[in-house]
């Protein structure tokens, strides 16, 4: 039997519990550990065989695992784990503050070059596929225009924003990409939208008792960078509503490119997913890319990666030559 | 000034003309010369001032040229000139005869690796694209089931299938991927298809004077493997109207997958194209793995690869730094 990539968790939140879903989907993994800043008996994990240990003992697990996908959050918890971990570890993550993605790379780049380890940093759907797309798009069609459409889809962001409107007991907010501006690109024309022409936003609410729903509209389609520029959508649900239709995750949204090769020759590319649940499909990514960084790690390609560095065929459990013989 | 990569396009028949287009729109390129099994007197290349030697003579242009984009057919060019070029050059290709792409990989790989070149074999769009979405797209979401759909687009191999019928003077082919079933891929749920339920074939037949229409149309649609297992439609158009009509050559398609991470939680992946030109796109992609050929090389990256092996970064004009800035 085959060596399988020994996986640790670190973090058991959604994307560290769709990340367990994944390793158990692939053939050449297993779960080696779970790392866990809570305390270790109040994690259930789908095995209930895995071994759950606090985090500050990762130290002792550098030898026995492969892989650490950190599943913790951008804000707070990757900027302290990223290049700590990067030094102890080949090392996965999904961060996704957009702007502060060269300064994350350089702080893990440096550490894991010095232990020799490779770190597959921002990856997941968007940054992560989106961006993947956005790159090969613009290289195989350089004189065009590139959009990028989110949804229907859950924005945490954005329901978070909802929830810190006073009188708001509870807030989820969809982000829907309007139809016929996806369907403008996809006849190969360039056009050019202002943001409330590409996306509007659906959001639904829980009022506190006696709370002023009109207020609590006014201050939710009036929020700067959240909803202002944006057609925006109010409904007052109850909690029950909020629980029941209103507590799956799912995402999605395009990647287009129009372009022109000659005079009236147009080409239209366009990437789509439709996702059930965002989490479970962020951590599906992960783990694939956890596959790339043991790989690339075995062939001494060591430091900071991201998607654009990695070939498909580290992504994917066939052999190259299977892969040449059956998917080319 | 950056040194440009100099590209030399070998045979200038459709992929030719169309890399010749590219180049022209590649920011870091320059075509340094055609060559041509033809008189090169009769070769009329994009910029007059372009150099066209005998394909004899290439011996002659080893240091001056950095990839060479081989733009000859499967059948009978790509089996020789594959071999005896990445003997001297850095190519590209397009190789499209799926069921001999191992023989012809190692066909090429040798002389690459011997003669310290890199050999990009087997791209375009399919192979090529639709390749590397398959292989993303299976290695992402593993338990699931994978569709590729193909056109509307005209097919070259079944446009001359046409055109050997007796009493056929000239003959255009589309296949036409069937929108309902397309649709029911695109609800998430994972359908089976008889090749008969994915693609119609859609047929222009120029007749010659005085033949049997009703027996052209019969040899057609019962002809096996191009015909016989799908819907097929016969229209017979004059010369004129093929001419106008059907003068150019539009393609495209879907590569689609399903899949589902747990209970209940599907997930659809769509990559699809839509093209004006064929050639152009395909002339396209090759120039974007020119690019990378020539990157891959001058990291000591010899012999044959395929779209596998080859990170997006490689494909595009911009620097490392700025695709993580800017595109992740």
């Amino acid at each position: 039997m085959k060596e399988r990539i020994r996986i640790a968790i670190v973090g058991y939140g959604n994307i560290g519990r769709a990340v367990d879903l994944a390793v158990g989907q692939a053939p050449d993994m297993e779960l080696g550990a779970i790392f866990t800043r809570r305390d270790p008996s109040t994690i259930a994990p789908i095995d209930t065989a895995t071994k759950i240990y606090p985090i500050a003992e990762v130290e002792q697990f550098v030898s026995y695992i492969d892989v650490a996908i950190l599943c913790g959050g951008s804000a707070t918890d990757l900027p302290v784990q990223g290049p700590r971990f990067a030094a102890l570890f080949n090392i996965v993550d999904s961060y996704d503050t957009h702007v502060k993605i060269p300064e994350y790379f350089a702080s893990v780049n440096e550490p894991a070059r010095k232990a020799g380890k490779t770190a597959v940093i921002s990856t997941g759907w968007d940054p992560g596929l989106f961006s993947l797309l956005r790159v090969i798009e613009e290289a195989v069609l350089p004189q065009g225009e590139a959009y990028t459409f989110w949804g229907p889809g859950v924005s945490q962001g954005h329901s978070d924003a909802i929830r810190r409107v006073k009188g708001v007991k509870d807030g989820r907010q969809y982000t829907v990409p309007i139809e016929s501006a996806v369907e403008e690109v996809r006849t190969g024309s360039q056009p050019h939208f202002t943001t409330r022409e590409k996306h509007l936003r659906d959001c639904y609410v829980v009022a506190e008792d006696g709370a002023d729903l009109k207020q609590i509209e006014t201050d939710i389609t009036t929020m700067p960078n959240y909803f202002a520029d944006y057609d925006t959508k109010v409904t007052f649900v109850t909690q029950e509503e909020m629980d029941t239709t209103h507590a799956e995750m799912p995402h999605g949204g395009f990647v287009m490119r129009t372009g022109v090769t000659s005079e009236g020759r147009n080409h239209m590319i366009e990437f789509g997913l439709k996702l059930d649940s965002n989490p479970e499909f962020t951590g599906s990514v992960l783990v694939s890319y956890a596959r790339a960084a043991y790989r690339l790690n075995r062939e001494g390609q060591i430091g900071a990666k991201t998607v654009f560095d990695i070939g498909a065929s580290y992504l994917s459990s066939r052999t190259p030559e299977e892969l040449r013989a059956k998917m080319l």
